[in-house]
């Protein structure tokens, strides 16, 4: 299952997907996240200097491109109370402009803890797999309400 | 090594501790992150909403304080561009007001893949174990510069 609202755990299986969710990603926020952030590198915000550095232009934040991974992650589970652990590589850039699609797989359950574990990844409209080795853990709730 | 500058490879061990990182998150930064993250859950911005699902009152978003505990890394690595990859389970709130506190420690190190991997983990100044299984992985340079 993967609509809108709250997955329970009984309802979740093994090789279940979530809904892709697809963010397209401005120099505004990029620069808002910055400042949210305190990550202030100029790679993100000063494109001559990305370019001095061999980057084709500023790029995302990788931990800004997590948050849209987990986003659609927690859109999934309920909630992001419900997300209890994220992990990813940060593989490729994401440039402002470009749009990011997050997917995910559910490659495990665990009744006892009642949680589901799922596979994650992030790929930007460029074709670049932009976060891999991605997973992360949510609790579900074992009945609705 | 924990100085500031760039870690190298050679130079670092397993045991080794990076310099902890503290940083006091205040409510106008997690409003800042909302925005730019995107994710507007009342619970990081609307104080008696957050106290009427059970919580002490806002909380700072997870990957907020995940941002401050890649912030550690990087800054012992060299740079943003060092890290690799990060995963951690969110376990306990921080609250605005409230300062986080940062460490890691090298538990491996990959000569073949040039990284070195740490655990990492965030505890808040009320003690609370704000993000604990942290690991993060991290490419070093073989040789100064």
């Amino acid at each position: 299952m993967s609509d809108a609202g709250t997955a329970m755990l009984s309802s979740v299986a093994v090789g279940d997907e979530m809904a892709p969710l697809s963010r397209t990603v401005t120099q505004d926020q990029i620069s808002a996240y910055a400042d949210a952030s305190g990550d202030h590198n100029p790679i993100h915000v000063d494109p001559d200097f990305a370019r001095s550095v061999g980057l084709p232009g500023t790029i995302a934040h990788g931990l800004l491109d997590m948050a849209i991974l987990t986003e659609a992650v927690a859109r999934w589970a309920g909630g992001y109370e419900q997300v209890a652990s994220v992990a990813c590589r940060f593989s490729k850039p994401l440039l402002p402009g470009e749009t990011v699609t997050c997917t995910g797989r559910v490659v495990q359950i665990d009744d006892a803890e009642g949680t589901a574990t799922l596979d994650v990844e992030a790929v930007s409209s460029s074709g670049e797999r932009v976060l891999t080795n991605g997973r992360a853990t949510v609790r579900l709730p074992r009945e609705r309400g």
